[in-house]
Order: C-alpha cells, then sequence, then structure tokens
C-alpha cells in the first residue's frame, strides 16, 4: 500500500515528504496507522550523521500513537481497531531480560532492529523500488508503518493520541527514571541536568516521588520558568558561577543531592550529574545518549566514597505491561502532557519541528497525520 | 612514655625501627598496645610517594588488633584490658552519615584524620622532639597508639589478635563488599578481579553469599592455586587472550556476571570489571584505590544498559557496630583468616613484609610486637 512518510535520504539533509511504499505485515507482524508522532532528539542525532549506528536511506521517527489496521498471520493479542503506542523497546515477556524481573531490556528483536529491518531480515519500506530502513522498530515519520506484535503496547482507546504518543519516549523515560532507576522516596533531594522534555518529566516524576528540593540546571535560563512551573523549587545556570557547578550544588545542599538526573548526554555533564550526588549514598541516573565513541570519566574516588553511577533507558519501563498503565495516568491528568507539547503540525512541516528543536524553541512537536 | 615504631620518615625510603614518644590520650582518646598489625597495600602506597593525601613523617599501619592501655577523659565504651581493632572509618553513631543508615562512612574526625592528626589537631607521636603523623586515625606500625574512642571496635578477648588483625582492613573489605554493598544472592554469577588479600576475601563473601559462579581474574596464575582452594570456580588470566578479558568473561558466562569487583586499584581494570558485567542488571564494585589524578572512563551506553558503577570502603561495614560480629564469625570458622597469612615476623623485619608484598610473594603478614 501506499503511504506519506518523511524519509531521510541522507544523513545531513531534510527529510523529504514522499509517498512511499509499504508491504503488509508478516507474521507475528502488525500494520499501525500512525495518527501522531512528537519528534525527538535521537531522531535529530540520526539525522544528523553522528550516531554511529545511522542507517540510511530510512523512515525516522519512535514517539507515536496509531491505530491497528491490520494483523499478520499468528497475532493474537492485538487485532484491527485497537489502539496501540509503538515500542522501541520491545518486550517479548520470554527472553531471559524479560523474566529476570530487573530489566526492562527485551532483547528478542533487538539484533534485526539495530540493522533497520524488521525481525525476519527484511524492510516493509521502499520507494521507487528502493528499500527504505526501518528506525528503532518504529518508524513513526510514516503514516502506515510495521511493527512485530511485541513492540507494541495496546491502550485505552479513549487515549488522545495526539497527546499520550509523548509516552512513546520521552515523558516515559523522564518519570520512569525516576521511580523505577532512581527510585526517589518522599523527601529526596533531586538535580536534574537539562530542562528540556526529559528533564521535565524528571521533574515531574520528582514531584509525584514527593522529593523535598528539585534543583533544575541549565545553560538556557530560558527553560526555568516552564521547569519551575511543573514543580523545580530552584533553577541555576552554571554559566552564572567561576566554578563547576556540582560544587555549587554541593554547596545547596550541604552535601549533595540524594539522585541526579542527566538528561542532555553530554559526557562532562554527566561528570558534574555524578559529582553533585551526596557522598556515602547518592546515585546519578545518566538518560541522555552521548555522540559515537565518547566516554564518561571521573575520579574512581567518586565512587568508593558511595556515589553511584547508573543508566536508564526508556525509564526502566517494560512497555506492553506498564505503558497501558501510564496512559489510563495521563487520562486521570496524574501525568499532565499537555506542557510538553508546545508546537502541533502536519507532517508536512516536520523538517520546521526540526528546526525548532535546533532552535531550543520547542519542548515538542507533535505532527499530527 | 616510648613506644617502639617502625617510622616512615621519607617516601620511598625503607621505614626505621626507632623509640618514639607517645603523648597520653586526651579527653575521648584511648591508648592501645598493639599486639599484631597486618602490612597492607595502602601502606606501601602512601609509603611510595604516590598517595597525594600522604604526609611524612608518619608512623603507618591500619590493620591491627590490641588491648586498651588507658582511656582519657569521658571515654565512657572501652576500660583498660578491653581487645580492640583500630577503624580507619570510625562510627560516631550521630552525624548525619552514622544516622542516615545508608552508609558506614563517618565523617565525625575525617577532616583531622586526612591531616595526619587527632581530633584536637595535635599529634601523639614525637621522634626526638620532632612531631610524627598519625596515619589513618590508626597508626598501627607503633606498638603503643592512640586512638579516637570512636575508633576502636571493642570485639572478643578471645579472639587471637595475630589472626583478627585482619578484619582491620582487607578481609572485611572484601567480604563486606559482597554482602553490604553488592549484596550478592544465592545463585549469582561474580568475577573477582585481583587475587591478593581482598580478592581472596571477595571469592570469601561470594562463597557464604552462594554464588554459583566465582570467576578468579589475575595476571598473576601463580594466584590461582590459592583462589580455588578458597571457592573461585574458574580462574582466568587476562595474558592468554588477544582480546579484552571483558569479552571472554561475557562469552564464558552467557552474557556477563551479575557482579563484579575491582580489588587492584587500576582504573583500566575498573572499566573491564563494569564491563564483563551482565547487561540489564550488572553491577560492578571498585574496591581498589587508584593513583592521584587517574580517572576511570567508559562509553557511557554501559550504564544506559543496564550496568551500575558502584565503590565500596571498608566493606561498607560500620566498624563498632558489625566487626564485633565478624570477630564472633571467624572465631566460628565461618570467616576464615588463615589462608591470608602467608607470613609472621617482628616488627624489626617490617620492610621485608614491604619486600615479600611487592615481589607478590605474600598475601599478608601479620607483624607481630
Amino acid at each position: 500500500m501506499k503511504s506519506r512518510a518523511a524519509v531521510a535520504f541522507e544523513p545531513g539533509q531534510p527529510l523529504q515528504i514522499v509517498e512511499i511504499d509499504v508491504a503488509p505485515p508478516q507474521p507475528g507482524e502488525v500494520l499501525v496507522r500512525i495518527i501522531a508522532t512528537g519528534v525527538c532528539h535521537t531522531d535529530a542525532f540520526t539525522l544528523s550523521g553522528e550516531d554511529p549506528e545511522g542507517l540510511f536511506p530510512v523512515v525516522l521517527g519512535h514517539e507515536g500513537a496509531g491505530v491497528v489496521v491490520e494483523v499478520g498471520e499468528g497475532v493474537t493479542t492485538l487485532q484491527p481497531g485497537d489502539h496501540v503506542i509503538p515500542l522501541y523497546t520491545a518486550e517479548c515477556g520470554r527472553c531471559k531480560f524479560c523474566t529476570s524481573g530487573k530489566t526492562n531490556l527485551c532483547q528478542a528483536v533487538r539484533a534485526t532492529q539495530g540493522r533497520g529491518v524488521m525481525p525476519d531480515g527484511t524492510s516493509r519500506f521502499s520507494y521507487n523500488g528502493q528499500m527504505l530502513h526501518h528506525y528503532m522498530g518504529t518508524s513513526t515519520f510514516s503514516e502506515y508503518t510495521v511493527l512485530p506484535e511485541i513492540s507494541l503496547a495496546k491502550i485505552n482507546p479513549e487515549a488522545p493520541p495526539e497527546k499520550v504518543c509523548l509516552l512513546g519516549c520521552g515523558v516515559t523515560t523522564g518519570i520512569g527514571a525516576v521511580h523505577n532507576t532512581a527510585k526517589v522516596q518522599r523527601g529526596d533531594t533531586v538535580a536534574v541536568f537539562g530542562l528540556g522534555g526529559i528533564g521535565l518529566a524528571v521533574i515531574q516524576g520528582a514531584v509525584q516521588a514527593g522529593a523535598s528540593r528539585i534543583i533544575g540546571v541549565d545553560i538556557n535560563p530560558g527553560k526555568f520558568e516552564l521547569a519551575k512551573s511543573m514543580g523545580a523549587t530552584d533553577c541555576t545556570n552554571p554559566k552564572d558561577f567561576d566554578r563547576p557547578i556540582q560544587e555549587v550544588i554541593v554547596e545547596m545542599t550541604d552535601g549533595g543531592v540524594d539522585y541526579s538526573f542527566e538528561c542532555i548526554g553530554n559526557v562532562e555533564v554527566m561528570r558534574s550529574a555524578l559529582e553533585c550526588c551526596h557522598k556515602g549514598w547518592g546515585e546519578s541516573v545518566i538518560i541522555g545518549v552521548a555522540g559515537a565513541g565518547q566516554e564518561i570519566h571521573t575520579r574512581p574516588f567518586q565512587l568508593v566514597t558511595g556515589r553511584v553511577w547508573r543508566g536508564s533507558a526508556f525509564g526502566g519501563v517494560k512497555g506492553r505491561s506498564q505503558l497501558p498503565g501510564m496512559v489510563e495516568q495521563a487520562m486521570r491528568g496524574e501525568i499532565d502532557l499537555d506542557p510538553y507539547i508546545t508546537h502541533e503540525m502536519p507532517l508536512e512541516q516536520i523538517n520546521e519541528a526540526f528546526d525548532l528543536m535546533h532552535r531550543g524553541e520547542s519542548i515538542r512537536t507533535v505532527i499530527r497525520y
């Protein structure tokens, strides 16, 4: 079938809005019509060509919501008309990872997903006969996309797709990192580095957890107002100080914070985030994705004196099990998605969404098909 | 009073056995006669001059056992005749750290201890009128030494000092890191980097915890026999492979170990220890002390995909509360101290103990006064 799509033919070039061919779902696969999709920094990172695992040409997009159109042979848990959120972290329920009870990093389709193809090793996308790669197993920048059954969370059909699409990545990542990875408790102190969509979601999660103090950190003070409106108790700009921001935060908090979160992908900020944690027990969670080949570093003394360095992917959330509940939370207003959505536009203007993001003028732009 | 002591007058020089002057205990302090002391790599590290916090002249030694001789004003929990183990990590029971329930890193005497003096800012040691520094708050290389009351664990007087002195540092550090820091559970897999005293203690702790597999790693295969006799299920030499040892261990264990421990102080080994951990949940604990200015480094992806990087000091053990129980365990044979003690000698031969350690020929030499 034909589908409108924004295709990345080459790294560093704008997406092209074209009509691509989408092959029918194969066994275990599901054809989904995407209703709305967010545009995330990870899409931009891959599009830039900096992502060493980036493949071209490709249909990007990984933060969507849609409706099942057709299911392939053997699909039992979904049927046409079901509302779904695509998952770049699948949940097969059977692999060593899913059954460990310790991680959300299902590996069932990881290898083929990383190679930009479906589990059978082929693509469902083509343009003028040329194969196009899938992206993160989701490719939500095509109106019609094909995913493995295990990469779809079935959600309440009443949920507004143009909002809950954000639970497909950024908001879930930030809120989940607070609850599942850090396990912030009532009264804990928190520092959040980077006040984009993920950072704001961390703030929202920290408020839910009852954190006593939530310190937002960004070099763009234009982000402070929104951060404070969402629950940051303090906001601080590293450029206002002539000493490392971790020293400033350690002073502000009489020894450091209980938990910090890096929501940028900058390895030097990751160091600051670790070192602003309290000696003896502070834990830092890396959420941001760093550039190829970049490394975090610190003196081991930081860890020997009790700090813990962790990371989080998709907020530690198991998509099929847990995302439907988060959608319900959003519908009940316990997760507020409105503050993240600063812009909405049709697919045809998607390059503008990237421009807004690069200029730091948007939190999330939602594309509505 | 006069006391025999091995004094480090200058970095890089052998210790000199001399008779020093020891001033009486001040309020809150305790005079202890050391009966036995281990010689540890940390003493050698400071003696070498590599330790940026090293101060000279100094009375080294931190792994001892002895008897209380005299108590200063206000000391209520100890009296002459009590058997004690000196603690380089005090336990005041009152500071933010002690009351947090999250760490053993009491900070009550940390600042002055780091400056090589008693809490009142002065030293109790002198030689020919020249002030000698205290070391780690313990200075067990003097037959008579003075410590704060909060830096002494009162132990069963029946315990053999020439054995339980090892619980003052290495053995407690290794066993404690397994139980208190990593919290290894029955069936978990473990890798131990460095098969010296600490590494062997980690093995002993892992056996206690019921680990299903304990992989010892050392570039000196001469250490494998003892490691296996203590419970290592496999031993591997990184020099036998032309690829990184973390890859070898990941293959050996179908994805990596649940817990790894770095017991050397080498920042590149710390990286290997992290990266041999299982994706999704593996945790690496840094125990070794690295040289000045050295930094650990890895790709943040290692953490984002679920590995955790921690450190441990004194095995997370609260000395006054927990060490007496470990002494009882040693007396019941639940902790076996004999394998660590490869040499015993009088104070006069202490430089030989350092030589044996540098040549990798000893695990622990115990000095008996």
